[in-house]
């Protein structure tokens, strides 16, 4: 970890960049791919599964049988840890529900009634990464909330293993979300078959998920063709911001636990204790060496970052410059510190909150802005797999308490139809 | 207006298809200008104020003066309607911000506690469209949820006249709605001076606003440069739903309201009532001559359509494919119809809710989603200029419930650093 000490406010914005990601290349990739996919459809995906993934696939769909192999394989352990997991998730997210349905009904001015109604969103693309690790909790974070939304089809693509299977936890735990059109492709084409559709894989109004550089150059190229997406995705990312009490062996587990994701997750310690830091690194180098990932997670420590600041105050405009995808306040007193954050994306309380508590199952998601963009995006939730409408009924006496206004406004605006559609109901009723 | 009676299913997704926008060529102007407005700042912008809207510029910042030459200039008339408007549009807005505030704290397992919060976006940028019609209906749709939402920074681009000024009425309306920060820039270089931040224009988190081509390609090309954007735009259009009661006066009139947008509006007339046909047709010609801007709306009408269907199913079906962003029920008994409404940006109901009681007055917002992006977005709103974080506070006792779940996933996941950050602290709770 690079260590900087009481950095001046002209260096915060170098400081506190995240490596820059070049895509000019990969658009164009996504290009050639996605027209191939619109227009060989399921063709194209073989092709390119076996392109990339050296996989021969024959039908992508997930069968039945392979559903009941996997509810065979995964051990009960796991199912019930899944389950309480999916329990808190689901508890916390149909709270969420609750406090963005059916908006009350307005009347400000008389016969003028407006409201705003919840819908889901009617066709949705789960895309769930594979690779060395089946990222079966990714399923309950977007599936749980998909399920409470309400979407009426949930389709899931993730690639499949060299066994051109997919791991059975991914697929037990699509089942627990009651997702049953799961589909084996990966990568760029996968999203590109979820925009267009192909004759096997349904095309999607929105698509979700995390997933390497060429998942996140798709899922933006997607967007240019009229779908939309959950969150601009960047390399997973911690800050811990600790004070003299808090435990070093814990901030450093926490730090290395962000930093096991990839080589290029990067992690920040942020304290105004001076004290803790040689216990951090001492802890981060005996932790590190006993993990199977520590070359993974030794390089993304070469990326990370250890500032010391004069105090409190300080460390808090840091941290909301740098906006964490995940902040944990290791301090003694942080309910004092709650008002004072506004930009995160999850936030972990105390000592005893772990990243990787929010990450499975305290029951908020894991699917959060990184890279900054928790400036102005919100983590995943039920309200991602929604959007609302405006609905406005408006009475004849309404529209006369109204039609002075629409007039004089549409008529300085130039928009003189604009005007008439008021106008011509106005001189009916006056009649 | 191009007739269809009774189509085909297979025929729907041409149909309902908008015109196909290459923006391809334009996203390789806005790499231009953006590169250079990032490189050059002021200096850029004023090149680019001269290059395309023929305007010198020497300080692109609005004076103390010309707000107060503003004040004296918009007539009483005005700004009174303004105000009026501006109440309606408060009182409906205020409401989405008590749905959307701090959540309730959910406890599902003991010593767990999780809730959201919501915070403002700390820097907006608006965008106002200069150009033949001062739009300052937008300055009240944007300025008003940013300032319930209680953004710090509100910056304010429009581009200047011929004689080098903003419209009075926007920039009254801008000071109405407590934005003191406007800046005399449009197009494509003004987006790119809201994304990297000029000498005089400061850089933001998001950036709003309808605009012509050229403004949604540099908004498209902002998210790519780590900006967040309002809605993906596109020509404005309007879906008119009428049964045999409707007044063909009345649907006429809404149909050219939306036409005289622009040459690439749409506007759709959709109805199982045949006899109603010829009349709207009739009152078409009829309304048309009389319009200032009949050139425009009859370009806008020979790119519409008018569907005839054999009931009330089929319409909805359609409607909800089209996903309008204004949808207007002209029919007796539209009640039964709300819950059947999957996909639309804001819906007026009965005979007198015209499209432009929500464009100006009623209270709604008019930045809706056009372009079938109606499956996906929802308008914008407070919750537009706000994001959520997420809070977990966990016990001691809080983390030993959970430890076992979360260890068992990580294990199973392979991260073995985050389930280290929860043994470690459940070892140290057992001592």
């Amino acid at each position: 970890m690079q260590k900087i000490v009481d950095p001046s406010r002209e260096t915060w914005k170098e400081l506190l960049a995240r490596p820059e990601q070049k895509d000019d290349e990969l658009q164009a990739v996504c290009s050639e791919i996605f027209a191939e996919v619109r227009k060989n459809g399921d063709e194209a995906l073989k092709k390119y599964t076996w392109f990339f993934d050296r996989v021969q696939i024959e039908n992508c769909c997930v069968s039945e049988e392979e559903f009941a192999e996997a509810e065979r394989m995964v051990p009960e352990s796991l199912k019930e840890a899944i389950r309480r997991a999916g329990e808190n998730i689901r508890g916390f997210h149909i709270r969420q529900q609750e406090a963005c349905s059916k908006g009350p009904v307005w009347e400000g001015v008389e016969g003028v009634r407006c409201w705003q109604e919840v819908r889901p969103i009617d066709r949705v693309g789960l895309y769930v990464p594979g690779g060395t690790a089946p990222l079966f909790s990714t399923v309950l974070m977007l599936g749980i909330p998909a399920q409470i939304a309400g979407c009426g089809q949930v389709v899931l693509c993730t690639p499949p293993g060299k066994n051109g299977r997919v791991e059975p936890a991914i697929l037990w735990t699509a089942r627990y979300c009651g997702i049953f059109q799961v589909y084996k492709a990966g990568g760029i084409q996968a999203i590109a078959a979820m925009t267009f559709g192909t004759e096997t894989i349904p095309g999607v109004d929105k698509i979700f998920g995390p997933g390497n550089q060429f998942v996140t150059a798709a899922k933006q190229f997607a967007t240019t063709c009229r779908v939309a997406i959950d969150l601009p995705a960047g390399p997973s990312e911690v800050l811990v911001m600790a004070d003299g009490l808090a435990r070093p062996e814990f901030v450093a587990a926490d730090l290395l636990s962000q930093a096991e994701h990839g080589r290029d997750s990067q992690v920040v310690l942020l304290t105004w204790a001076p004290e803790i830091v040689p216990a951090v690194e001492a802890e981060l180098e005996r932790q590190l060496a006993l993990l199977p990932r520590r070359e993974v997670a030794l390089a993304a420590l070469e990326n990370s970052r250890c500032i010391l600041v004069k105090d409190r105050e300080t460390a808090l405009e840091i941290a909301n410059e740098y906006a964490p995808e995940h902040l944990i306040l290791c301090t003694e007193e942080y309910h004092s510190l709650i008002p004072e954050i506004r930009n995160a994306g999850s936030v972990f309380l105390g000592n005893y909150a772990p990243e990787s508590a929010g990450d499975y199952a305290s029951g908020t998601n894991h699917t959060l802005p990184t890279h900054a963009y928790a400036k102005a995006y919100s983590g995943v939730g039920v309200a991602s797999f929604t959007k609302c409408i405006s609905f406005q009924e408006i009475s004849r006496e309404g529209l006369m308490h109204l039609a002075p206004v629409i007039e004089i406004m549409a008529e300085n605006e130039q928009l003189v139809a604009h005007r008439n559609a008021v106008r011509i109901r106005r001189e009916a009723i006056g009649k």
